[in-house]
């Protein structure tokens, strides 16, 4: 399982200059004047270097959202009790929740896995179940899983990323839904970014001043008990992380080496970015930053990751909901390096001399 | 023609509180944590209140882009030449322009009006030929129009909105093409917010240091030559604005009549929207801010309006863009507040008590 993930490692291409500058020279000729759709001709840009074509063509979209329970759940870190993972597994399947409605705006596909929800499903449609376990152990009594378990949450996402390229998908979204899930997302960021718990830990879904105290006691406890090391990011995802997110790293690792784009949604998703990234930093030419969330956290994640976000409509939701949103500006900026026509097709004149 | 345009000032009626609480009762039950989706459950329940209705649907989309020529632009305030705005006009038929792809991408009609293009087209499918005067006076030397051009523009706007509510547009956009036309909009911008020329004054299309210069002492010029009163928001217009200006405001105070929400593309077109609002405030209620731009004046229009900006993508072309993604967003927001379940409908269990 370990040989899999480093020759996955092994097989990501960096992005190549020569397709950015290429490009380039084509929105240049569009007519507008030049750079004047800012970041969507950025989006563009990029996402044409990502999959190496000059007119590339956004048609297959999926979001991969990952469900998984969390055994620090106990210690009371969180506004919904743990049962609302599986009833919004339901939910997600009955086409109830908001990455439901959103992803249908943007003409995306969602498809559900089960990597560690406590709760038996039967298969359905729209619903992978590979769970690793009925949910992860409390990381303040010892690691949240194991060494093993951890390679297997990610080499779970990297099948999600074969199931990708089978599919001919043009662009992927990561999603999440586990109750709890900020406590290891806030736990990974503290220490691979080496900042101290209390600035990068907040309000998930919605807890008071008190809950917010003792959620940044109890992560300070996970990572004073478990002492991941921050220049291994497999011990760090074993110790104070979660299934979810494992899958989520596997799933970004998984996209680079197929040179899909891949959408990071918000604040759980993107600490599987960066468990991702710090196995391997080529992989954040593949990234595309949904958006900036209400979680304070957040910001100092996409900085580590060196994007910037595409939205800030101050979101809080995760289960895919920013990255369905971002691929709706990603394609907009897509068509319009590819349909636009250039002054000399339009008979626009150019700049004054 | 100034009774009409003070009958449908009188016309329009504020927002109904009633209307903005059922619709967050909505919001507050369905299946996220309250509020968790942010600014998208802000635009969902402005809509319904704009729209009097508890579970609305957009369906048809209208941008209105306005064109019109600057008898200021022979003072060499513009990076382009003055026959690119009839140039683009043909670009905007022909499909090969920004909106066109932007308006295609989110499911949006586009109606390009001629409102004093220097250019005699002929009728063509999607062009509404509707000139005051074939480009406005130069403001350095008089006023930029008649106060009866000016409610003219005006009527010429209204009349779209009357075309928007036969036609049941459910969200109208505005959109501007004038080369030259940032130099009125920032002096509009001056004059009604009384801020400093050079505060309020940037590069348009793209234009140098020096050019930058000249243009801010052109504005000043011209603002000292014709006297604006910044209590007279149609002797402004006159004075120092623009035909495709007027019209867009025409357009916003339409729109409010009818109880149609419009979202406001960039500088130009909220310059139209400041005319209106300093017509009559209630309009406010029914603007959407699309985007926040790159021209440094854009932010202190959007504070004037009470407006935050739904985009932050850098962009700086106009002719509606910046509205055209918004409208994307407006959607996904009224489709979160329609179509997700409830925590009843779903069996999903409440926050823990």
């Amino acid at each position: 399982m370990k040989k899999r993930l480093e020759e996955k490692l092994a097989a990501i291409q960096p992005i190549k200059e020569e397709f950015l500058s290429s490009a380039q020279a084509r929105l240049d000729h569009l007519t507008k004047p030049v750079g004047s759709l800012g970041q969507l001709e950025e989006l563009a840009k990029r996402y044409a270097a990502m999959v190496e074509k000059a007119t590339p063509a956004i048609q297959k979209k999926i979001i991969y959202t990952f469900a998984a329970d969390h055994g620090v759940v106990k210690e009371g870190i969180s506004a919904y009790p743990r049962e609302v993972t599986a009833q919004m597994v339901y939910n997600f399947l009955r086409k109830g929740a908001g990455i439901n409605v959103l992803a249908e705006h943007v003409g995306a596909e969602i498809i559900v896995v089960d990597i560690g929800v406590d709760h038996e499903f039967t298969p359905a449609e729209g619903l992978v179940i590979r769970k690793v376990a009925a949910g992860t152990g409390n990381m303040i009594l010892g690691p949240a899983m194991s060494r093993k378990q951890a390679l297997q949450a990610i080499q779970v996402g990297l099948e999600m990323a074969d199931h990708a390229a089978t599919q001919k998908a043009d662009l992927v979204g990561t999603g999440d839904m586990g109750i709890g899930n900020t406590t290891p997302s806030s736990a990974i960021l503290s220490v691979l970014a080496g900042m101290p718990v209390n600035q990068v830990t907040h309000r998930g879904t919605g807890i008071d001043d008190i809950g917010l105290a003792r959620k940044i006691q109890i992560i300070e406890k996970a990572i004073a008990r478990n002492k991941p090391d921050p220049h291994d990011p497999l011990d760090v995802l074993a110790k104070v992380g979660g299934f979810e997110i494992g899958g989520i790293a596997g799933l970004i690792m998984g996209c680079a080496s197929h040179r899909i784009p891949v959408v990071v949604d918000g604040f759980i998703s993107t600490a599987g970015a960066m468990i991702a990234v710090a196995l391997n930093p080529t992989i954040k030419g593949y990234l595309f930053a949904s958006h900036q969330s209400v979680e304070v956290g957040h910001r100092f994640m996409w900085e580590y990751l060196g994007q910037k976000p595409i939205l800030n409509l101050s979101l809080r939701l995760g289960e895919g909901t920013g990255a369905a949103l971002a691929m709706g500006i990603i394609e907009a900026g897509v068509k319009i390096m590819t349909q636009m026509a250039t002054f000399t097709e339009a008979g626009v004149s150019g700049k004054n001399p």
